[in-house]
């Protein structure tokens, strides 16, 4: 537990300075004084709402209704910051997310904190407050928060956790298990740009065009989605193992096979040549600002039509359909005309990319 | 991602072997095939439980009604096994107690582990059944996961957070801004057995009796406690930081100083010894399986006899009174009669101790 030189540090809507520490240290995680001062100068002003102080050890809250929707994630993503987000970002995009996808709407979000010691506490405030702007953008509240400081050389600067709660939408059932054959398979826009975008800064890799992450949350795109087509089968945020990943989850959960038309999912050019350079597909990159929806046909145009209207489905597809298939298979119709089959990877093509 | 020597690892409650790894690889944390097995073999069948497979991004859950209590909290202890626990049952105990402390009935948790790479599947496995089996002993189900696997030297092992979800029990205002002078400070068993248990462990201390940690979930005995006095006025589990962290914010958020009388604080003879040995106050050393509560002195008498007829409050004692103090102190009346100020530590004693 070295002291290091003193520093000022000021948060943006924090008046008293966080003394002494241009890094964080043990003693920040021992639940003492400097545990009090970080979530004080650091955390509390970045998440201020209207639910907590954040300084109890439970948050007591009241919901709108009783049926609600529950989740959690951890983030380990390296690098900390990548060009189109940070860690702070996904932590609460991410969760967001998973909630939505579900047909709730989020509401809480819990923050907890593993920092290896020696994080500079200037990164530590801009996480914070990156995760304070997300969670306002999302329409979310920060309600309970945990730090912890493990000794250096046992983290990577700093991992987040977040738990999510979100109320039920009414009278929706969204579910990975109602894809049915004849239904039509949508993308919300391009694929592959979260996990381009943190390899190419991760391996040192520069492309023509800066590849920006497309982290952000889906919760409004998913409501104007739901005011246009109130039943919509099943959707999904392809994160980790990207689309190819989420459509087997949704084909072997629904019984079904699902075709792909390689030429329709849209792929931007540099994400695209990134891929090639990389061996990648950009199927099985992760996305953390894209959705998957699964939509009886007669909907669909409908649907495609809202989610075009939305600045974040611009450039929203369709990219397939369900079909019959006891395999449960996920193929791709190539070009050429031949099919592959797009198969769940087993582990990640792109390690800590969340 | 290197493949290891095939295994064949059988979970007690899963008929099918969990292939290949002896260790826990990278690809086993990427969502894909190895992620599923790694849920499907190890995670689902420890926590079974009616409300959901795990599998899912998220849970929906009906609660029993709309005030809800939230807590999150990161465990990072080291070793992950110790005399008397491992972070399995302290990562389940630690946040059904934060629950527990504010007068809430804890229903539901979440796990996010963060794994690092060649960890021993044995011991995952050890610590998820150790999880289950805590879960079920505090009434509590594990409703929603997430797994991270980070590379060697970026971890240490495995961290957990778990966050929860409680219900408030009707009409409880527990809180720790209730403290009033003429309270009475009650501590439902010896102090420091915890903290203590890790640390001598990991210095390889060995002392005459091997000193046990107390983890174990509250919830039974705080039931107990409000069936005998409903209007307890604050409660505290004392943690990181311990009794001397605990009272501080007790009297810090209520206004009011507190007095100890240091002979009445029960501490077992071989904690004692240990203190003395490495130079620790038991006031500042964590616990996991106990509580303050501060309640007025005319039900001091009656809520001490319920906490003493729980097996977890068997060793309760009066250990002080809260006091008129404009400057919140917490003092300690030594037994040759003068007063000591126990004062919040800057940090921590022993890092890395929950």
């Amino acid at each position: 537990m070295t002291k290091l030189d003193p520093i000022e540090i000021q948060s943006p809507q924090c008046p008293v300075p966080l003394r002494d520490y241009p890094e964080v240290i043990l003693a920040h995680g021992g639940g003492g004084k400097l545990s009090s001062e970080l979530i004080e100068h650091v955390f509390a002003p970045a998440f201020a709402n209207e639910h907590v102080t954040l300084l109890s050890d439970s948050t007591p809250l009241n919901l709108p209704n009783q049926q609600i929707a529950v989740s959690t994630d951890s983030f380990v993503v390296q690098p900390l910051f990548f060009p189109g987000g940070s860690i702070g970002e996904l932590a609460v995009n991410g969760t967001v997310n998973d909630l939505a996808m579900s047909g709730s709407r989020p509401l809480f979000l819990t923050a907890g904190f593993i920092i290896e010691e020696g994080l500079q506490m200037e990164q530590l405030l801009r996480i914070a407050n990156d995760m304070g702007r997300a969670a306002k953008t999302a329409g979310v509240s920060i309600i309970a928060g945990d730090t912890k400081v493990v000794e250096r050389g046992c983290g990577d600067g700093c991992y987040i956790n977040t738990s999510g709660i979100g109320v039920l939408l009414p009278e929706r059932a969204i579910a990975i298990d109602q894809a049915r054959p004849g239904d039509v398979v949508i993308v919300s826009g391009t694929v592959g740009d979260h996990g381009v975008a943190v390899m190419s800064v991760r391996e040192g890799l520069e492309f023509e065009t800066q590849i920006q992450s497309d982290c952000a949350p889906l919760t409004a795109l998913v409501q104007a989605m739901l005011d246009a087509v109130p039943n919509i089968h099943a959707m999904r945020d392809p994160t980790r193992g990207g689309v190819a990943m989420s459509l087997n989850e949704i084909a072997d959960a629904s019984g079904c096979g699902i075709e792909l038309d390689d030429e329709s999912i849209p792929v931007r050019g540099p994400v695209r040549a990134a891929c090639e350079f990389l061996g990648l597909d950009p199927l099985l990159v992760a996305n953390e600002g894209k959705l998957i929806a699964i939509v009886a046909s007669s909907d669909a145009d409908r649907l495609l039509a809202a989610m075009k209207a939305h600045p974040l489905g611009r450039d929203a597809a369709i990219i397939g359909r369900v079909i019959e298939d006891k395999n449960r298979l996920v193929v791709a119709r190539t070009p050429v005309g031949t099919k592959r089959i797009v198969s769940v990877p087993i582990g990640e093509q792109l390690p800590r990319i969340c």
